[in-house]
């Protein structure tokens, strides 16, 4: 299969084009980068240093209709919903890892992204690529919104809670912590310079962060009504990685850690990519580095009936570049693991 | 004055070797490790070269009386209690920074600590060392249990709310991430090894950690009614700090960001270490590392009702030795910010 | 092929378990480990979870010669030289981690690492495991010293200097960078513990460290005279990766950094894993974390009349389980890059 | 005394702050800074709040007339030769820590800054501000160019051996390992974007960085000869600290580890803030950070007769500002170590 990447120099399609080239069914036919053009990937990538030598270019919708059957958009917020559409036209498909496709609401798009929707007939069609959550309507896909980093994180950790009506909807409150990678190749400013950032942490966007609504979009479905979360997300020293602490109220009083174990054991059951670690295990985000797994340990509190889950996943692969490469499997009957069978690096 | 430290080689006795050397009113006669006993102290803590040199020697209670007048117990849980009697019988003021002495409740304390108390007389006279609440019985005692590091944090970060009645008890959950150096100097263990550390990040012991009843304590003598919370530590690849992030239901719907923001700013008006940000700004652990402050931002999530309160602290300062330098000024009538009003490093 | 390794659960033996078990031509058949024997392999390294379950077992040499084709050792110093002849004797290929077979010289052996040797015989056959200067060897060999994690870095910087007799044999000075994971797995002592590493330097063992035969030996071997070197190692705070910066003072008067680098990019010219970078370039180790690459870099000072080398490599898969992969290749005719053609994370 | 600060908000900026607002002789009346001008100093140095408030300003020459009794000049290159001379002849005392006034060879200045020199005639009055090699000549200067980091960290580790002729001129390197503070609070860029830098290391401007001559200069005062030296700065993923590794040729056969040691502190005898270490020690930077000091450690290699010198300081204090004020003690006739006694965090 042809696949090409727009934005293959940042962070995100950089991980595309590392799970790529080593995909067995894929040929990486396009590499688009407007900071790396002429150049070789290389330069950009340079982990790729003699695995694989292309030359970036300059995106061009023929060129990438004439060039691939599958196309990545790894582009800001904003730029996919004006291209996506003669790609798919071409009947191409499309993978876009912004914002543009998630929200299914018009108005919550342009209320949390400032931005107003330019192809709101492509949202009917647009899936939410969480695979977990959506396989069936995956497969099926033209253009698929692959989820943002820190919701994958809490949507995999709350889901099998709501979707079982396990908990008090309005007391679920998602603590998330990101290593710096999430905000991007491209957001070197004083704020994220190293010395400012090393050795620190700190909450940022509390209660008004872009991926709240699509974590709220998404729980809702699965609880079948309207959920309200707190979400606060914060900035960790570290690479890559999102660990993420979910409290939710049970409403019956007599669970036990065993026994919700148990129950996202089952959920999980056929997902290839999450691992329910058994009582008093919590997960490690170095556990996760590198591949596209996502662990997930709980435990009841008895003393406030709460449960609290943390979930851990490497936040440019299962947050972005391995969840896209999944659903593309998906949408090509491909093995779900096929590319992303290798283990990440421990430690 | 002369002043003792009782296990002065680790992390927090050896923060208290550096306070106390540049306190202008204190002199450092009796410094006790067992680890570094016949060396001198540098050896120990190599920022001391150049600035103090002493040997460390046994602990010994009759030398401890001859030679202090204030002791600083930097030991593990369970040492204090069988030694503090025979300092404040010989008329020596103890600053004890283990868990012996923080807890009223001696079932509380046996519960969580797996100790049987065998000083309870001690435990009324002793008087909880956090500055911001009880400012005026510390200023009277003999005896103060410095608080833990996790503690300060959250007691700081949640005191106006309940004192006030803002936040309806039961909602009130507590996420902290703190530094390696929390968990002590001797913890060498695989779990803490660098490379296994390093670049990752973990919750543990939830709903379990032994700091969760010592935070209850205080914030039901701020509520006037039992409290009880969620409390989650995180273990974060830094060496100093810790961030809370506390979350709790306002009782009225009508609160700003803003106004808590005031009512914050005057509760801890008088408070010198405590530094409340404006809207919009919240801590982060690099601004307060080395020093003995606490800094507190918070935002009122209309959405949800919640308030949302971020501190941030050196756990070995303000979470432990500067704390213990600050209760000592109180105890002896200095100026509270004596030996504590240099600046952190920053970055 | 049937594949075994002793010492599955330390760092190189799990980056061993990690690259074997996405290795198309090889069956992971035996893991020992007395650390976590009786577990999941994926009990040590949560980064298999989902992808490799294996229970280790305790060494047996029996079991050894009935489950494998080749075995890794990856034990302490000492373990090998008494273990390895069973298995030669049972017709096995052996790939030794360890020091053991690594120095020519038992003299060398002994006043280096404090050990008698007990099977000087099997030293003759024993190749040094470095395939940029010994494929042949290796392809005929039963027993590979697989090289030190300093010693790769070292000897592939200078390499085709010596080779060519381009500098001074006297003057070679090699000042090495180490990430952490070099110590080992069990090495979490005081003076690896996370709060005393981060954020600090040190060199060590100036002049004293045990890959200094090591390297001696082959830039002997290259040099066609005996060379001694000054082998200053460093420890950084990060998890993976040697920085080696050597320098050298040139014979002749007018090479230029493009010159030496053309010959260098000559020397490697063949050799799948070495990279030589463009004038003004210079290696780091993210770019080689993960993979099996070597990255060199160079710079002629025409002021000093100096060649300075920086190389780069991953400790824990160049600098020990990936060579030991790519010599098994090398050892049964299997393509050289078997098992290591994916890209290692960036960033 | 009074004393203004231009450049307040950078890092060494920054640092002059938090060394003068803790010095008993100093009051900080002037705080210039471009980027924060009309803000507090705190909004620039969050580790200031609660200790000092003081409006940013921008630079005006009269008004510093007016203000200060000293000026500390932290700007970038090019900047203090234009602005010096009216502070001086208005009779301030001016502490420069730009290159501008280090090379006392205006040839030498234009030939690494690419910068023609507009005040060659106040070079003759400029004292080089290392006090351990010139503090007669600071006692009496009215402008001291106070040194780079790298270079206190190589000229201390190397002083000793030039200036009693141990050493082969020609044979001395110096490999210098530096935290990314060093590189300033603006050059936030790619290149040091906290996840390229993190976990990474790497060389840079190999024998061209522009600290090499004035580290020759000093050099060959010592040596009394001229001195060409290979210097190769690397970046570490830190925030604070030089960690130097220096070698020499020693030119007699027969010198002791201790010998030398016995030496270096004799030479260092009366230096407060240069501390020798015992033979088999070397210099972390972490008991170095946020102190004054310079940590030196030795070793003599008989295998190579070379000698190892390993140097750690603070790049932002001994580095910068806390040699600024060392010199500014020295040039008011104040204590050396005032507002410099209090010891750095550890760990």
């Amino acid at each position: 299969m042809r696949a090409g990447i727009v934005g293959a120099s940042g962070y995100a399609g950089g991980e595309l084009v590392r799970i790529l080239a080593g995909h067995p069914g894929v040929e990486l036919t396009y590499l688009c980068s407007e900071t790396y053009k002429g150049q070789d990937i290389s330069a950009a990538l340079p982990n790729m240093r003699g695995l694989l030598s292309k030359e970036c270019v300059s995106y061009d919708p023929a060129t990438a209709v004439e060039q691939c059957e599958v196309v990545f958009l790894a582009q800001s917020n904003g730029w996919a919903m004006n291209q996506a559409a003669k790609l798919l036209e071409a009947g191409l498909k499309v993978i876009d890892l912004s914002a543009d496709f998630r929200l299914k609401s018009i108005a919550a798009y342009q209320e949390w992204y400032k931005l107003s929707h330019t192809s709101p007939d492509l949202l009917t069609g647009a899936i939410y690529g969480l695979p977990e959550l959506h396989k069936t309507a995956i497969q099926a896909a033209n253009l698929v919104a692959n989820p943002g980093c820190y919701c994958t994180s809490a949507i995999l950790a709350l889901a099998p809670l709501l979707k079982d009506r396990l908990v008090e909807p309005d007391t679920v409150i998602v603590d998330s912590k990101s290593g710096v990678s999430g905000a991007g190749r491209s957001s070197f400013k004083l704020d994220n310079h190293f010395p400012e950032l090393n050795e620190s942490m700190k909450a940022y966007n509390i209660g008004v962060h872009r991926h709240t609504p699509e974590i709220e979009q998404e729980l809702t479905l699965l609880a079948g009504r309207a959920m309200k979360i707190s979400f606060t997300p914060h900035l960790i020293p570290i690479t890559r990685g999102i660990l993420t602490t979910a409290y939710a109220g049970l409403i019956a009083p007599d669970w036990t850690t065993e026994e919700l174990i148990t129950l996202y054991a089952e959920f999980y059951g056929s997902a290839a990519f999450v691992q329910v670690l058994d009582a008093g295990q919590y997960p490690t985000t170095k556990a996760v580095c590198g591949g596209n797994f996502c662990h997930i340990g709980l435990r009841v509190d008895p003393r406030t009936n709460r449960v609290v889950v943390v979930s851990a996943l490497d936040n440019m692969v299962k947050g972005a570049a391995g969840q896209a490469v999944q659903n593309m499997n998906l949408m090509f009957g491909l093995d779900e693991m096929a590319g992303l069978d290798r283990a990440g690096v421990y430690p």
